[in-house]
């Protein structure tokens, strides 16, 4: 079964395409052992990303001009530092640190999908992450996009209205003719409600065991998939 | 040889990926003798591409706000149904006329070497094509780019700054780490004094059996190649 008239799909990627927990945290197990400083790397992953949201919310009321992802994640990382109380890092190291997200590794079903469904569907990004990070991750992971669009194209940070609009509008399509694919109701809410298309695909784990939250549909999205694989399926390819 | 700290290429694309002239020369034969018209399609496309840089020049100049080239390519189409007394089409028909310029053939050489080059490099488009243009294309051709930059993301069109530095930047690199690809010397002026590394690709028949110009490098290119293939192989792929 494909979507009458959907012919792009843009992805949420940051725990839809890839598993960012398990990557930074084996980032920063890596890390450790190379300069021999033992810590919960895997409560490194959950407080970096907590700072997230509360980060990117700071552009989006206005408070500070638009601020790439890079630049608000090593600002992050810099607190971070401190609170984990990991010291003497020379400005390559920390930047290598902060670049972890540019080399999250996918779900094991993600290129597979993403390959069955290039055959019929323009691909894009349609995330927070800047152009850079997405580059470096694709090229590093193999994620067969068609385009790179997203917030630092729109200027806009999800889920704000322009950073959909705007990537729709790049490809010269009405939002019908789009679906957001995604792992977070609220990210599908507020592309259903700007008139895309809509396909949540199950990641219950991407905040490790414990995830009570995000882990089936809340709505009665236009897809609910298991995995990409399944996705590709239900999407016709 | 490759070119120290080269990390990222820039292709134009109208005449350097692929062959506009004989790609819209078939798109009007095929229109004529679908519709029962005689015309010379060949003077038709070299009519097409004479109104581009005009159209542009408007924008350039800011007597237009910005405009994609899409819709600098229908009010050209449309002066030039009238010039070229071709009557009665649909607004359906004359919208597929229109893109005619999402469905032009690469070279043969283009997908060839445009795939060796990506195994070491990012491949991005750096063209005044608009994106929905670019990646319409890219599907049919099976361009394999990275990502789609140039005019629409930057908001200018060559040869001015904004294209090239826009698109460099959103790649997070400096501009002598990225390589313009180009079969025009005026933009690769454009490129190198902007600090862009410059790689001139020799397209002698672009224009046609009788094209007096940009036959082959004006100025010591980084790079001079005969085709992508040539290119891959001086760029170390």
């Amino acid at each position: 079964m494909a979507i009458d008239g959907v012919v792009a799909l843009g992805f949420d990627v940051f725990g839809t395409v890839v598993d960012w927990r398990s990557s930074v945290t084996g980032e920063g197990e890596a890390f450790g052992r190379e300069k021999g400083i033992e810590k919960d790397w895997s409560a490194f992953a959950d407080r970096w990303r907590a700072g997230y949201q509360p980060a990117m919310e700071a552009v989006r009321n206005g408070t500070r001009p638009w601020t790439i992802l890079d630049v608000l994640h090593r600002e992050i990382l810099d607190e971070m530092l401190a609170e984990f109380s990991i010291e003497g890092l020379s400005e390559t190291e920390v930047d290598h640190l902060n670049r972890a997200w540019h080399r999250l590794d996918p779900w094991p079903d993600s290129v597979a999908g993403l390959t069955r469904l290039k055959t019929k569907y323009t691909l894009f990004t349609l995330s927070n992450g800047n152009v850079a990070l997405m580059v470096n991750m694709a090229k590093r992971a193999g994620l067969p996009w068609d385009v790179i669009l997203g917030a630092e194209i729109a200027g806009h940070y999800k889920p704000q209205p322009g950073a959909y609009t705007k990537s729709v509008s790049l490809l010269g399509l009405q939002p019908e003719q789009a679906m957001l694919v995604a792992a977070h109701n609220d990210d599908l809410r507020a592309a259903r409600a700007l008139g895309l298309r809509t396909a949540f695909v199950r990641r219950p784990t991407e905040y490790g065991p414990d995830q009570d939250f995000d882990t089936d549909a809340e709505e009665d999205w236009d897809i609910v998939a298991d995995d990409f694989v399944d996705l590709a399926k239900q999407m016709g390819t």
